[in-house]
């Protein structure tokens, strides 16, 4: 190294969560260094004291990297926090420490509260590879982590990021572990929950691999990434808010875990109740209602692994000092008939209208949902929510509540109207929806666009119960780009999702 | 897709064993399709009915990629096999089946022959992401493989690869599980086993992680990247080789495992001893002996651990048809006493010319090793091969053998002179030789520059036993380039790797 340095270059690359790094193959330190593409470097600066941790590629093309550069790739140079040009010394990364902590749970060895907080911080700092990010999610989903290790874990994941604070006695929340299309239940709950003038400030997340998370779909009706001060007036005026969670950094080992673990298709138990507490004690939450569904094509499929589930939420939740319910639902098929942002929007509107049209099931579940909160107020005598969330609703004022937080979050300057391109998809058969394939119906609506494209998605006609004639539509495909609407019909015509017997 | 179709660019990147493929912000398809970066995308050529699976990594400069075309990093074109500029067509890569035979083992189930076939079937084709990669290969080491799991992934490794004929009954092989450095027995033994008239055509690696591996220190004697033709002329003139192994894709799945083996540390025993005995019998051997060397820096740290292992060589090399045996040896410290190419070559030359100089440890254990190996003759009695070898050694025919077979080879063009930098690492303390940390001696050679740099590394002057006194030399480090020559000699500070006691 002695004073030899390279100058810095952005090259406009993006690789999402992870960093890369790329030097010319005839710059003197991949020569001299023993470098090899794949190998972890260490960038610094001297100018500022930055350093980060980046995966190598070897670049044969000047107009890329020249000998004399380091390029980054756009999301590590602008974490980098160093202009262009700048002189970076490089090195051989060192393995991160903890990584030791991961061998030793791989050994299949119980970790305690310091092993979780040092592979933490050290996730967070981007010294993680995604291979190591891999062997530490696949160690914990293997051998388990007993209850004890995922409060550690819980703790740990706290410790890492930033915390938000009300300073006031009851701030309430509600999660569903996810995997039921539709299901927009936190828009309805939070207009009633606030009408009745609880706290309730809600982040929530975009849909990564399903058709609309509750930011996607709430973005249709105003603006969800909000300012803290826009939310500081939320919660004086409004009660509430109903805003991204992306930039509040309350969780900065769960997005860059998210990145390993869809691919992956893991979700082990203990990873999930020690993400979604520690975020909701960071988002400041004090009273919480845990919503998990219960189906064949739902995450949990049966009661005994809901139980357990439950068992672990109220123990680590618990020891972290919140107040925690868990409701069991049902989980069979789609909560509500839109699957896609602007349609789900269209059912919550409905539902707060008393439209004659409204989705039954979404109104009846998050009146549940909303009742069960309003009993966590000292005031409302137990058994007493449900009718007290219902007047709410039927009076009108959880629909004035909505519009009076739609007007404070301001607009998205998102018009909608209806999608370009329909499809209907009709039964094969006469007979009765015995089940519906919740997996099956969120990838047609994702192949047709959503959340992308917010008109995208399924309108659904028809739920476990009906009847059906043959060739009678039973839900309706929306899109906006021909390629999806032909994905999404294929799909479809693969396989529609419905089941329906004699 | 309908018609549309992307002109393919090598993209000058080189990405080792991970498949990239770069597609502009403005393409269409990533609009449309809703691809982010590092989904994996199948790639189609309808020119050659090829298709490749590669991670996406999405660019903002049209000098790398424009909207109208796909660019592949360098591996991956040439896998591809189809020139810059015609037409492909991408998709979303769907997840190999055989991940679900991955999650089956993370949950701790036994898996099948099938299973493990079509892994690495799957493996072999590109088709697994290295976080998938991980996952599998962490899933096999937490919850172990039993042994007739191991044998089903030998046979599965075995089946994934091409193999080797060589049309006679008997073909010796032998094989350290490694760890140590020095260690060269291979350049010994081949020449005194061939000298006797034993086939043993063998093929090597190159040093990954270690200071040198034995193709790289044969290559400071001869040419080991050899041709068909070449090794066929070789087994048939001089009954024995030494080549590289890398082009015979006799191991393709394990050239990819390596890839996320390494940075993760990762030597699980199922996976070592399906790797190597699948590669032994790929190239043709009937008769193996493997080394394990035991000590408290080499792979194996007890006699316990030893026994197990050597047990499951025996159970799956038996299952194999090979005809196995296991020789448990002394690793608390490097065999020889150079560690890097030419250091090696030279300690391996002054054996074969009965030279004084020449390295007693070394020559001792090679001899022990190809008596081993002389007595698979049915023609040599039991306890006779020491005493061959020592003698083919000797009498200079072993040295004859192996000038002939490096004429054969051709010259590999490398010039043998002295390192340009050396350095004396002293003894603190008068005493003893009580103990030498193999892992690193092997790091700090490793910085010095081997084996990328065949004259640098370490030349050692004193082994466990030896007295010393203090400031008396205990090694030399040899380099090439300053800054390796200031991180090995920094590294030697730090920890000389030499305990001595009084």
């Amino acid at each position: 190294m002695e004073t030899t340095t390279l100058k810095l270059r952005r090259v406009a690359i993006d690789t999402y969560k992870e960093n890369v790094a790329y030097l010319h193959r005839d710059c003197e330190f991949y020569r001299s260094e023993g470098f090899q593409a794949l190998n972890k470097i260490e960038v610094s600066s001297a100018q500022n004291g930055n350093s980060v941790i980046a995966v190598l590629n070897i670049v044969d093309d000047v107009s890329i990297t020249t000998p004399g550069e380091l390029g980054l790739s756009e999301q590590v140079f602008d974490q980098f926090s160093v202009s262009e040009g700048t002189a970076v010394t490089i090195a051989h990364a060192i393995a991160p420490q903890s990584i030791k902590s991961v061998h030793r749970k791989i050994s299949g060895e119980r970790l305690q509260f310091e092993d979780y907080l040092a592979i933490n911080q050290d996730i967070a700092r981007n010294s993680y590879s995604k291979i190591e990010i891999a062997a530490y999610l696949v160690g914990c989903a293997e051998s388990g982590l007993d209850r004890d290790e995922v409060l550690y874990l819980t703790r740990a994941m706290l410790q890492t990021g930033e915390q938000l604070h009300w300073d006031e006695p009851l701030v309430v929340d509600k999660h569903c572990i996810g995997g039921i299309p539709g299901n927009r239940t936190s828009m309805l709950v939070v207009p009633i929950v606030a009408e009745h003038g609880m706290l309730m400030p809600k982040t929530s997340s975009r849909a990564i691999t399903s058709p609309a998370g509750t930011a996607d779909t709430m973005e249709v009706l105003a603006n969800v990434d909000l300012s803290p001060d826009t939310m500081h007036h939320l919660v004086t005026h409004e009660r509430a808010f109903l805003a991204w969670g992306g930039t509040a950094k309350l969780a900065p080992v769960d997005d860059i875990l998210i990145a390993v673990e869809r691919p992956l298709s893991m979700d082990s138990p203990g990873q999930m109740v020690a993400s979604i507490l520690s975020k909701k004690v960071a988002a400041g939450s004090t009273h919480l209602l845990i919503d998990i569904p219960i189906g064949p094509t739902a995450k949990i499929c049966s009661q005994t692994n809901a139980m357990k589930l439950r068992k672990l939420f109220e123990y680590v939740g618990d020891c972290m000092g919140l107040t925690l319910e868990v409701l069991i639902t049902d989980g069979r098929q789609p909560i509500g008939h839109g699957i896609g942002p602007v349609l789900e929007a269209r059912d919550v509107m409905r539902i707060l209208e008393n439209h004659p049209l409204a989705p039954l099931d979404l109104r009846e579940k998050s009146l549940q949902l909303a009742g069960r909160i309003l009993e966590f107020d000292p005031d409302v005598r137990g058994g007493q929510g449900y009718r007290l969330a219902r007047d709410i609703l039927e009076s009108g004022r959880a629909l004035q509540k909505m519009q009076a937080i739609m007007r404070a979050q301001g607009a998205s300057g998102y018009i909608a109207r209806p999608s370009k391109l329909q499809h209907q998809v009709i039964a094969h058969d006469t007979g009765r929806v015995e089940a519906i394939d919740n997996l099956q119906l969120a990838q047609i609506a994702h192949l047709a666009g959503a959340p992308m494209d917010k008109e995208a998605g399924i309108d659904l006609h028809k739920k476990i119960g009906d009847t059906v004639e043959k060739d009678e539509p039973i839900y309706t495909i929306h899109a906006e780009f021909n390629a999806d609407f032909k994905f999404a019909k294929q799909a479809s015509t693969a396989d529609n999702a419905y089941q329906v017997g004699a």
